[in-house]
């Protein structure tokens, strides 16, 4: 293991001290891209948002408020940084105002690193960012399209436009689809639940063939149900983890733009993820973070902890892939 | 169906353009109630309260927040704009600080609308109102008196004087059983919690004759046995649903005068909603949203999503008894 | 005079009481046009913004604030509602997330209510408005082009792109010289003083002919000064003022994306407005509230005020037209 | 001197420990009357406030806020602790919802203690309570009537009713005219400068006799010109002072009810009252503090300092009439 | 009873009416000692704080909130008030920045009331205090050593030194045990959850003997075996409980300095206190409340809640100890 | 110039995007000393603290507010980056809880890039800082001692002890004369106004030989006679500007521990950095900022920009020296 898991140490260096990278690890540029495995990555992009905006302040917000996370997962017993290489790589040189070309710059960052191999976990950002991401990761070399995701949610995002635009928030889980990136099938959407445009609003998801548990269905499966759905709708097919924070009840995650009451508990998301170490996780983000919503700082603390998740599912399967456990 | 039903569509036009009217839809004015069936209306009234206020910034509140609900509730697929004319009618004209006149101001607005027969279903306020609204209804011959209430409370407001003052929103429940308005057999209270006065606090209501859940028999008897109860006590009795927002917990509703620890979610609130369709629904409101004390806006946007689950059982009691579905 | 100039009367109807129209003024459609002659409107856009966002909420904000203003002038006595003819018009419809069509959008609405000779008041959004606004006033037949602009602001807005983007918050200034529409020789621009991006950030002012007070020689010439200099500069052509709330202080208006410290006092933005009555003003904005950074909502407050002063101005300038006075 | 005089040292003992007493002075009960000379008190009362509400929790902030404030005046080197016996006395046994009720309890509380000659400084509360606090001082024969009140505010609260109501915030200081116990002529109001119900809303103070320093005249007049009015006007008058923290600037006290843009300067508030030193200052209050509109916590700070203010001009009155200096 | 059992009554007087006493309760001082037989006392140390900090503010924002307890328990009808002598005996005299002074001055204090046989009950501060408690316990002969401790915390605290500091709030429970002032073994840890600085974190616990109920264990064994457990591992040992508010959900308890998602909801909180009347209860706190980080009050509002189960708890068993019941 | 003076282009990337650094410089660690020129850092350091604390969230909140500082001064056209390399260097690793550990720390960070010659400009952290800060200038050899400090501040810091405690931010300024670390005679404290502990509470100062502005003389002086009397007093001796943001007035940097109304506006703080460039500038710091009381961000925002001036002023220093022009 190199010096890249080597996060500053909580336990004797004040956590406000040193500038706020993703859980206290080292900023890592492209020079050091060769021996890193996990590279977590803010993408503060939001046009592709068509209501209450504020999304692009979410990675600088999930980044401070990870100083708080330690290095060891209390019901796993994961331990990331003695698994895989990780860093913070920063955030894209990205378009601030033109959607086309900020959605390019994320493609050809995330194609750099990825085809590398390392491990994309991201910090966004709205929701539409999963398709440049997902794009990226083909162009890259990293995947081949076709991949499972495990899609957090209170909406499906399968819309074919929202006021008239194709690429926005409400509709990447459909032009993944499209595209190829996705293979809806092995891939499953969990949280729906927020009042609807239209009757037929969610169809798109079926339509599709995305296996879905809305809301109601998840009160009544239980979370051992919906663990053992999630396995089996994914099985061994490569898994990228998509969280819209929304999928978290509003009083876990109040600080989101289009926050849905009645959702899933933060206690639940912790143990579904902590019980799905199976799958073969390749990347993942937490989206949809608006800080200014929330002044408790309790979302971003949420958001900072899925990371922290998602990298422990990461680190695990670098480990198991290359050998060390 | 007339020009009412059609609320501004958030998925063409921002949610944050127009005036905020409740749920975005038209206002409309006296000289439209002949065509109305569901009139949505705030009460700023907050002369009912001897402690912490600020409530009548509520309706204001609610109406903003309620910019984010669209048209179709995710587990009936009720769209109430399909089954009812719907408009915000605006507020009362109401006297700002005199008690006895913006209750009569209150009484009068009622009278008028319900007069032509428009369910009421208000924003408040604090929770004295119910018993001017009850009033208006009764003065405008919309109900004979003896109605059903489903109240949702973390108090039993059942006191006779708190303060000295015989009408509060420590007592309308207390006042309108002794006015004939309300019948206490049907009714239910549900939610009842808080630390006590004295020990005999909530005995009012036992007395009166109102069938009570306290939180602690919430808890054994389970959402489902709640809702059976409620059935019961209610029958086909014309019901109207009061909602005082601290009834919720206060992870849900932190913005409120008197929030109690230990409350109803609002999950189980929603469900609840959505499982008493039988019920002859003719009204209802939420109170003491106290918009200051929750910089998240979690507290409004969760008032504005019961408004529209009451909307939604109004709406499809009305379609019910005229016949359209 | 008609019913329109009749705001709710605050000192008989509670200020929170009823629909949060601006200044509590009657919410008029087009079919109404004809009569009026003063159209407040609000203009929720921010697909103008590079940097931090949320402005889009500026006018729902705004309008919520104004219902403290009442209807007379302390300092030059003037009540709008007894010289013209007022109504809040509602906002456009608006597409929520392409710029090109929000753009075009916004140019209809305008020219529509224009066109009838209603002055435009309106509450912004991001300062990229003030192009489609005048295109829409010349669209309208209302201006020819060539008009004066008051201009207060921290920056230029002159730039000829920012992240390669033609159209946005930073270039309206230039783009709107380009196509005709303002006089930049009649034409002010007052406040400027943000660090800058280069050396010659704010020349395209100077080389575009607008007369320009920087921050520094506000403060050499005084209050005095600077109102004088505004009159020579203006003239009787006709003057649209345009208020960027990054012009006045932060601590008058810490809510706004780019406050930059040390500028305008908004009582010296009051007393300016207040002594440039000579002028033919035909319309104004304020913009670039951006309401969640402000808790304390001064800067929505002090917008609304804003607005409340150029209503001021542009109704004792039709009366005078009108020779009503 | 007594015990009375001793606050708790703060260079000794942490700001923020032990209860909330006014300015770290100890809580002294009606037993201890005899002995005290100046009475710092709470009156958490806002029953004549028609709008925005919330200043019965501004006691409560300003106590809090004033754990900061030291023992000695840096202009003025007066250390009132030095000078007089000083305690908290508390707050009157208030009817929390019956106006009528309510006001006889504070003038019964006032009459109580400054029966016995102690000095009343109080923190509000809505500015109705002056009249009480008058009639108390009356009752108790504290004084005679025909007293002088300094009022600072950014209105004249002389109507006659407000939504019908005579007692209330905007009419105490034509009630008290009324009622012998001002005489206008020898007081003062400075400050005003809101926007206005009608053309002659402030009309009533003139009318009255009071003199009046618009904002207006007070910008010409200058700080030294308006302290030299205040001592011409008031001359040797017992004079009261009375501050409705809205006559200062709102980017001071943003957190009351009716901010105006424009106002006064609390540094200018300050030299103006160590600059009136000779005047004989018999009491005064802070109004209209509502803290929950100032989450920065300095509209809380301003007044608890400017109750300082009062204190040291009391302080020393009551040294210069005792002979102690 | 004496006068001490008489907290102001809310039913009659303004909630926010006089000076923040802990639930109302007269302030005693040491001269009213012999009487007394609770005392609720706030300890603003936060010098044992390595993260985050601002809990010394959290006493006087309980103490603040608690205004809206009243009397009696809505499940066990407990009304401690008629029970024993309660007041509320301010904080300690404490230096504000010496820590060894600071540990020194609590314990003093503490020895001082409890060496009269008045039970402790304490709002804190950081989670270092339980330590300082316990000695001056111990010091004033209220204890011989060797007590239980319920401890509801998401963390441990039992590591041997945090930042090479041996006393600080991640240590207390060591120490506690090598001064023999707490047997671990009939002592009990509830919640623990938090990500951990290394694989054998909270080891300790373990090795020191403490009985430990993570929240994996805490969810499975339901809160009915959670009760249960307690009972089993303290028995009839003098108990003190001691509530790291970090131990609730942040849901809950947002206003803390070191959050961890996840844990023990409010309602299930009470509940246990509920249920565990049986028990030798001698004292308590609530630690580690950090007001800035809750504007929405909740945090301080349960910390207040929580000082009301524990006085009930302490109340019920004064009354049998000295058979009034 | 090297690398170093290329912050991130803001008229190309979002401000938003990246690691929050100062002023979106690059950060650099020890390996890139030698090429350095000016040394931004932060020193989240609050353990000198006695009153109200939060200040070591400082420096993370003035970096992520510093996103918005451009390259180029608007008054004096100079652009830092043109003229000496500058960058982010981080914190110290600094001891989280133990006073004396960490000063050490601090001190030997400083030492060790001051003694390459780099310039250090510190975000703080409390003000006690300047005390380790000039130590490790002089045991890294930067400066021999003697030298000026331009110190701007509510308070004179030069109190022997508070609370017993002789190194805290109420001492460093006489703890640095005794040290012989300072010149007090050619150094000068300027803004001085809060109440005071006691009669003689400055009176430090002017027996260590301080000249001395208090708020009083400054205003009599005026600006320009202000900055005269900084020039004369400090003349050619090495500079070292110390500002406490409580020497601003609340209403720019209300987010302070101890905010004392009236002070110097932000503006005059500007004007008067900008009319000092011939001062031999040889560090800096900005103290006090205590982020979680400004929810609007101005605090951390003024502390960013007057990170800026005081970069400005180095730069042009250093290239002064340099021969660069």
């Amino acid at each position: 293991m190199s010096e890249f898991n080597q996060p500053i140490d909580s336990s004797r260096f004040s956590r406000e001290s040193q500038v706020a990278t993703m859980m206290r690890n080292v900023l890592a540029g492209p020079e050091q891209y060769d021996e890193l495995e996990i590279g977590l990555w803010g993408c503060p992009f939001d046009l592709g948002l068509g209501a209450r905006n504020g999304v692009r302040m979410g990675p600088a917000a999930i980044r401070e408020a990870s100083r708080y996370i330690r290095k060891v997962n209390p019901t796993t017993a994961i331990n990331p940084y003695k698994l895989a290489n990780i860093a913070d790589i920063g955030d894209p040189e990205m378009n601030m105002m033109i959607q086309s070309q900020a959605l390019e710059d994320i493609e050809r960052f995330v194609a750099e690193f990825t085809g590398k191999g390392i491990v994309p976990i991201c910090a966004g950002g709205d929701h539409t960012i999963p398709l440049p991401i997902l794009r990226g990761m083909k162009k890259g070399g990293y995947i081949d399209g076709g991949i499972s995701v495990l899609h957090i949610d209170a909406h499906a995002d399968t819309l074919d436009t929202l006021g008239d635009e194709k690429i926005c928030n409400a509709t990447p889980f459909r032009r993944a689809v499209e595209e190829g990136l996705i293979d809806p099938t092995k891939s499953i959407q969990i949280g729906l639940r927020g009042t609807r445009f239209a009757e037929d609003d969610i169809q798109g998801s079926y339509d599709l063939g995305y296996n879905v548990i809305t809301m109601d269905e998840y009160e009544e499966m239980g979370r051992a149900g919906v663990i053992d759905r999630i396995k089996r709708a994914i099985g061994d097919n490569p898994c990228y983890i998509t969280i819209d924070v929304d999928g978290l009840d509003p009083i876990c995650c109040p600080g989101t733009g289009a926050p849905e009451p009645g959702g899933i508990m933060m206690r639940d998301m912790q143990m579904i993820l902590r019980n799905i170490r199976q799958l073969d996780v390749i990347g993942g983000d937490v989206c949809e973070v608006m800080p200014h919503r929330d002044p408790t700082g309790m979302t971003q603390l949420n958001a900072a902890n899925l990371i922290f998740e998602i990298t422990c599912l990461a680190a695990e399967n670098i480990a198991r892939k290359k050998g060390r456990i």
